[in-house]
C-alpha cells in the first residue's frame, strides 16, 4: 500500500482524521528512511497544532512500538512491572524502587532514559558507579533480568527504533511539548520492554516539562488510554517537581541518597514518593491487593536487607563495583564544597527544580549538548525545603564543584532559586489517574 | 547576528511575533542553504497555522525580494507597470493584454510562471509560438523592455531564488494554501522586476487556488498592503474563475485566441477582463486619469493595429517566429477532433473550469509532475459558456487530441464539467481592492 505524504500532511494540517493503514505506513516508511525529515517534520507539527484522537493514537504508538524488536519475557515466572517518570531534577526514585520491588517478587525490566536539560536520568547517576555497564544488548537485558529479578538498562536502538528518529526529527523542529506524541515516545518503548504493567510518575510544576496541573493530567489520562488499548494497565500518580525531590541534584551523591533510601533513610519527600510508587507497582505486580499490605512488604525488603542486596545483585551483573554501595565514600567525589547561605530569617517558600537543575547542569552534572561528557562527581545538596524554617545566616545548600568558571554560572542559579517569606509549601502528591 | 532556529519555530508555533531581524536572518541563512529543510518545513507549517501579521510579513517579503538580485529598469523613461494572475483556466490574459498596453505607452516587464496543476501558464502557451525563447538573461531580459516596451519571460531563477526554494518546500511538505505565503512569493518575485506598479488578477471559484470570495479577497487585502509597504502601488481586481476565461484552452490555441483579442475579437468575457485590467494598469501607470480614456486609448491601440505590432516586435525580439502571429494556423495543431454535445436542451449552469483544466492537463496540456513535456497542440474548445441556452445535439467542448489513452481520460471529465439546467451564470467581476 502506498500513500501521497503530502496528502496525508494536508489532511492532518486541516484537521481530519487518518486512517490507521495511513499511519501505519507513515511510521514503517519513515523509519526505513523512505519519507524525507522535512515531510516527517511538517506533519510532525500539524500533529503538533491538531493532536492524534484517541483510535489514531493507539495505532500511531502501536506502529512505533513493533517498528523493531519486542522482548520476550514470558518465560520468567514473575509478573513484570516497570516505573515511568516524565523527568524532573533530584529524581534518583527509580534507584531504590526497582531494587525493593525486586525484592518482594516482582520482575522489574527497566529501561531508562538520560539526562535531557535541566533534568537529570536515571542512566548517567548509574554510571558514577564504577564499571557499571548500561548499554546491554536485549539479549544481555533479558539474562540480567532473570539472574536479579530486575535490571537498570540504558534505552536500546533496536527496540522502538521509530520513537528514537522521531524524538530527534521533534527536538529539532520544536514539535516535542505535545501530549499525544509525548505519550506514545514513552509507551511505544516501555511496552517493547515487554513489560505487564506501568506505573507512570507524572511530574508538574517549575522543574518538570509539564508546569502545569492540567496539560499533566490530560498525559496522565493519555497514556492510562494507550495501556489500556494495548491490555497493559498503567497507573500514572502526579507528583510534585516545583521544588527538587530529595536532597542531592547530581549523579554520584544521587546514589549515594538512594543508598540511604534502601538502609531505611533518606529525605521525607523522596521516600513518601519512592514508596507511593512502589506501593501502586506492587498492586498492579497482583502481589498486594491492598496499598497496606504493599507497605509492608516494601518497608520489610528494606528493614531485612533484600532491597539492598538487589541492587548490589543488579549492580555486579551489570559490571559496576559493589564496594561503593557498601561504602558511598569511594564514589566520585568533586573537590570543593561552597555553602549558600539564607541572607535573612524565615519560612523558605520557594527552591525552584528549574533553577537548581540549570545549576547542577552548569556544574557540569548535565549536558548543554548530546555530545558532551559530564563530570559525575559534582552536583548540589539541597539543605532547606519548601516549607522549612530557616534563619539568617543558615545553609540553604552546598554546591559540589571542580571548575571555578563552572561555579561561577552555577551560584548566582543556586542563590536566586530560594525565595524566603512567611507562608509554605505545596503538596507533595497531586493525585492519580486509573 | 545568529539564533536559534528551534527557538525559532517553536515561539511562530505557540502563536508569537517574530523580530525583524529574525524572519531575515531565517531567509537569508534558509537560502544560502545553512539552515535544514526539516526545520524549515516545521517552520513554514506554524506560519501556515498562525499566520504573519503585516510587519512579520513586510519583513518576509522584503528579504525574499532582496535574497537575490533586483533589476534597475529605471534607466527607461516610461512608467513600468504589470499584471499578475494568481492562475486559472483559459487565462490566456496577459498575451493580449501586455502589448496593448505597451502600445499604449506604458512598460511592461512581465515575468509569468508555468502552469501548475489544472492551471495553465502564460510561458508554456507562449513557447507554443516557435522559436519563441521565455528563458531570458536579466540583461536579456532588461534589453527586450528597452526595445520593444514590454517583455514576457519566465522566472528567472536568479531573482527572489528564496521564493523558489521555500515554494518547492511548501509544495511537498503542505503549506501552499497559506495566504501570507502566497502573498509574499507573489510580491517577492514581481518587485524584483523592478516595477513601478502592479495590478493584480485574483481568480476566484472551482479553477482557482483560491475557491471562495472571502479568502480572495484577503489575498487581495495582503497584497495591497505589502505593495503599500514598498511603495509600490497595486489594484487587485477579484475576476470569476467558475468557468474558463474564454474560449480555447490549452496552449496554440490560447495563442491564437489571443490573437484574436489584438484584432479587436475574442469571445465576450476574455476581452471584458482584459480591457478592465489595462484599464487599471493604465491608471496607475499615470497615462489614464480616468476609465473611459484608459479604454479609449487601449480600444486605440487595438483598432491601429499598434498592439498586435508590439506582439510581434516582442516575439521577434524573444526569438520566434512572427510568421505564425499572420497565419495562427500554423501554430501547433492537434490531430483529431472529438465532440462533446449537450444530451438535452436549457441553460448552461455550470461549465466547471476544475475539471474542463483537469481534462486539458490529462490530454497532455499540462503537467502531472514538473518534469513532464507538454503538448502544446491539445486542449479544449468550449463552446457554451455559463448562461448560453443550448439545445439537445448542440457542440458543449470540441476536444483537440493526439493519444487515444489522453482521450479517455479527459472525455468524462469534459463531459461532467457542464451541467444544463434553467437558470444562468454567475458574475465576471467580483469587486476591488485598493
Amino acid at each position: 500500500m502506498s500513500f501521497s505524504f503530502r496528502q496525508l500532511i494536508e489532511r492532518k494540517r486541516d484537521g481530519e482524521v487518518l486512517r490507521a493503514e495511513e499511519i501505519r505506513w507513515i511510521i514503517a516508511e519513515y523509519t526505513a528512511g523512505r519519507l524525507p525529515d522535512y515531510q516527517m517534520a511538517a506533519l510532525l507539527m500539524a500533529v503538533f497544532k491538531e493532536g492524534l484522537d484517541g483510535p489514531e493514537l493507539e495505532v500511531w504508538t502501536d506502529a512505533m512500538l513493533y517498528s523493531g524488536e519486542v522482548l520476550d519475557l514470558s518465560h520468567i515466572n514473575a509478573p513484570k512491572v516497570d516505573k515511568h517518570s516524565t523527568g524532573g531534577v533530584g529524581d534518583k526514585v527509580s534507584i531504590p524502587l526497582a531494587p525493593m520491588v525486586a525484592a518482594c517478587g516482582a520482575a522489574v525490566p527497566m529501561m531508562s532514559g538520560r539526562g535531557l536539560g535541566h533534568t537529570g536520568g536515571t542512566v548517567d547517576k548509574l554510571e558514577s558507579i564504577p564499571g557499571f555497564r548500561t548499554k546491554l544488548t536485549p539479549d544481555e537485558f533479558v539474562s540480567v533480568v532473570e539472574k536479579t529479578g530486575l535490571v537498570l538498562a540504558g534505552q536500546s536502538g533496536s527496540l522502538a527504533p521509530a520513537d528514537g528518529a522521531i524524538y530527534s526529527l521533534r527536538d529539532a523542529t520544536g514539535s516535542v511539548p505535545s501530549i499525544p506524541l509525548i505519550a506514545s515516545s514513552i509507551m511505544s518503548k516501555k511496552l517493547a520492554v515487554g513489560l505487564g504493567a506501568l506505573v507512570l510518575d507524572v511530574k508538574v510544576g517549575r522543574g518538570a516539562f509539564m508546569k502545569d496541573l492540567d496539560r499533566a493530567r490530560l498525559l496522565a489520562e493519555t497514556i492510562v488510554g494507550i495501556g489500556k488499548a494495548q491490555g497493559t494497565p498503567v497507573v500514572a500518580v502526579l507528583t510534585d517537581m516545583n521544588q527538587p525531590l530529595g536532597r542531592m541534584v547530581g549523579n554520584a551523591t544521587e546514589i549515594a541518597e538512594s543508598i540511604e533510601v534502601l538502609h531505611g533513610g533518606g529525605p521525607p519527600d523522596l521516600v513518601e514518593v519512592v514508596y507511593r510508587l512502589g506501593e501502586e507497582m506492587l498492586m498492579l505486580a497482583g502481589i498486594s491487593s491492598e496499598r497496606a499490605d504493599a507497605r509492608r512488604r516494601l518497608e520489610q525488603a528494606v528493614s531485612s536487607g533484600a532491597a539492598f542486596e538487589k541492587l548490589q545483585q543488579v549492580t555486579v551483573a551489570q559490571g559496576g563495583d559493589p564496594a561503593v554501595l557498601l561504602d558511598p565514600s569511594l564514589l566520585p567525589q568533586a573537590e570543593n564544597e561552597h555553602i549558600v547561605r539564607a541572607t535573612k530569617g524565615g519560612y523558605v517558600v520557594r527552591v525552584d527544580a528549574f533553577e537548581i537543575g540549570t545549576a547542577a547542569l552548569r556544574l557540569g552534572a548535565g549536558r548543554e549538548r548530546k555530545e558532551d561528557d559530564i563530570d559525575p562527581s559534582v552536583g548540589i545538596a539541597v539543605e532547606a525545603k519548601t516549607g522549612d524554617e530557616v534563619t539568617a545566616g543558615q545553609a540553604l545548600a552546598r554546591i559540589f564543584w571542580n571548575d571555578g568558571s563552572r561555579l561561577a554560572d552555577a551560584l548566582p542559579l543556586t542563590e536566586s532559586a530560594f525565595e524566603i517569606s512567611e507562608q509554605r509549601g505545596s503538596p507533595l502528591v497531586y493525585g492519580e489517574v486509573r
